[in-house]
């Protein structure tokens, strides 16, 4: 976002926006009908909305370019994806729903089956069953209490092999190269300082890796273990600043919690399905100015290829859709973070239907809300981190620029 | 293309993709009958093809801006042509269907009248015939012949006084300055390095020229030559590592095939015609997966003003257009690398109807192939340089972008 146009946002408790971000949402024809997924669905609750609406598509990142959820949310923001470097270990970290802080380290690990010479016989230990992670994730914790003097540890469990590792304790540089050496037979590398900020945490990694071998000395497969992706938080500006706003996130899965995280977004539990999402937003309306909530079953459906089921759970939100329009916001955006069209099974770069419903809406009192009824719309083609700006204007919230 | 989207392509030879370009495509209304060469042209098939695809208007360079035939190609396939900077020489050069190699230094020369003292009294030499044009670059072939030790001369015939001159043989620096003083009666500039890199070719023209003098000393008029726009070629990354991707160019025209080149394609022969061209397209199918087909007569009628001869060529184009969906390529393409509208006799910045079609098109059923019915596409205004991405990402030829 340019820097003049961050210097026009109006904090305005009272004209509250909302962002309900229907994964996956923009579909293509099914072949034998011709209609898309929404042009299918019997949604009379959008189909109204949209007629009162500023309808436009909302491109993720860049022409072509298919997103995925991660990248395509900081879109949905304001950020912008590609100049945001972020490694793989906070994307598990975010995954997990573990509330990560600035200064924080986190790296992806695998148990390994590694010799006394340093040897890795086998990068992921013989894939052992999910109850041997948490086992020995535990009897790590355990045996490393106290041999990590000023630092907070957290070991993550993930399936099989896989867990993550996180440091907390002051500013931990995270320019550290992987310990794996990518094949069997090979021994481990030595974890290295790429620059002076991470030369306390290459003490602490080797620290770390030390004190993890004892413990796992006397087990018979998973003897050691492979760190990789170090990273840290990228240093974002947080969605309240950027914005002026007080915003929370409602999500189901804990993947777009971690996401909101990321950007300093307050997150209201961990509701289970849109029922208890839409009941979170209305008990905590007046606590908060901007609110994304996140909607999963569309994608999971186009992910699947079931047009129906797609079908289905569009209808499924539209069913629920009055009780949100009923908290009359000064704006409310229904939007996606990309498209998974059913006949294409995965992401896609396909433009995403979108409406921003307000007074100041420009609408198209016959639209109905599909995909090819957006591409007419007020809002045109738009790159997704215009959203929510565009929302602000919606809401007034946004001063004039010059005189 | 930003760098994060080139990390995306993935190469699949079975996934292939067409771009096929009628040049001058875009036009504009008959003042009498209100509609453009595509609205009054009967072309069933183009008709049919956009009611499938995904539609758009491709923007050549920037609003308003009219293109050259060199730019709006290399626009077309992903390069931006403001960024690219290559003289008189190279132009000359591939227009002369020669294959130009890195290391090359061509300049644009004219034979002209200088006397013993360097004083140049005929820019032009009186307009030599073509013929005259042809005598005297044999004759400096065959005199140079062994004057230029280690490097290779080529000498391109143009029309009257004009040609082009071709060294190769290393690393030849282009930053030479023109030895033409521009007005007649002033004497001839020396031609002088302006890096270390272009001191051994400032070396070679001092010698070359010195020869061609003694060569041209017994010609009445042609007794010396000019030497502009010294260039070598721009240092572009090809359109094979841009895209991953084995390209070929189909093309009539030598101008075009010169372009192709300087991208790297694979220029597959010299075919006469647009039926020529589909054969060389058919012929070579399996041997690349991204080919390049240039069709000249819509542009040629344009120029010429002639509404009713570009309507031919459209319906003419429309009639084999047939063969060309039966290779069943992954996506298709079809744009043009500029406008040239009838009732304007030139080129234009008016952006180029285009479609893509592909299984993954997102089509409008009662759309034709128009201007107008462009307008309103899923692609919308999109700029030319970003199509070729947008047709991989329609191939399936594309990773996504993060997690």
């Amino acid at each position: 976002m340019h820097s003049k146009t961050r210097d026009l946002f109006i904090p305005d408790s009272g004209r509250k926006v909302i962002q309900l971000v229907l994964d996956g949402l923009g579909g293509l024809p099914d072949p034998e009908t011709g209609r898309t997924e929404l042009e299918t669905a019997n949604i009379p609750n959008l189909d109204r909305l949209a007629s009162r609406s500023s309808l436009g598509r909302s491109l993720p990142i860049a022409p072509g370019v298919t997103p995925g959820s991660g990248p395509a949310h900081l879109a949905l923001w304001g950020y912008e994806p590609y100049e945001i470097e972020f490694g793989r270990g906070v994307l598990e970290a975010l995954g997990s729903d573990f509330d990560m802080q600035p200064g924080d380290l986190a790296a992806r690990a695998n148990f390994a089956t590694i010799d006394a010479d340093n040897i890795v016989h086998d990068r992921r230990a013989g894939r052992p069953p999910d109850e041997e992670n948490v086992r020995l994730c535990q009897k790590l914790r355990e045996g490393l209490e106290g041999k990590l003097p000023g630092v907070e540890l957290f070991l993550l469990n993930g399936k099989e092999h896989r867990f993550t590792v996180l440091f907390r304790g002051g500013e931990l540089g995270a320019c550290l190269n992987d310990n794996d050496p990518q094949r069997e037979g090979l021994e481990l590398l030595p974890v290295v300082a790429g620059d002076t900020a991470s030369e306390r945490s290459a003490e602490l990694v080797a620290t770390f890796l030390s004190a993890a071998r004892e413990i796992l000395a006397d087990e018979e497969v998973a003897t050691g273990m492979l760190l990789r992706g170090f990273s840290g938080l990228p240093d974002l500006i947080s969605f309240n600043d950027l914005y002026r706003a007080s915003s929370a996130a409602i999500a189901a899965y804990p993947m777009y919690r971690g996401v909101a995280r990321l950007v300093g977004m307050k997150v209201l539990g961990s509701p289970h399905g849109i029922e208890e999402e839409v009941q979170a937003l209305e008990e905590n309306y007046g606590e908060h100015d901007f609110f994304f909530l996140h909607y999963k079953p569309t994608d999971s459906a186009g992910h699947s290829g079931l047009f129906d089921e797609k079908v289905s759970a569009l209808e499924a939100f539209d069913a629920i859709l009055p009780r949100i329009e009923a908290l009359e916001p000064a704006a409310l955006i229904l939007t996606g973070d990309h498209s998974t069209p059913c006949i294409h099974l995965e992401h896609s770069w396909h433009p995403v239907p979108t409406l921003i419903s307000s007074k100041l809406a420009l609408n198209k009192a016959d639209a109905v809300f599909s995909e090819r009824d957006c591409l007419g719309g007020d809002l045109g083609n738009f790159k997704a981190s215009e959203m929510v700006t565009l929302a602000m204007a919606h809401a007034s919230r946004m001063k004039k620029f010059g005189a």
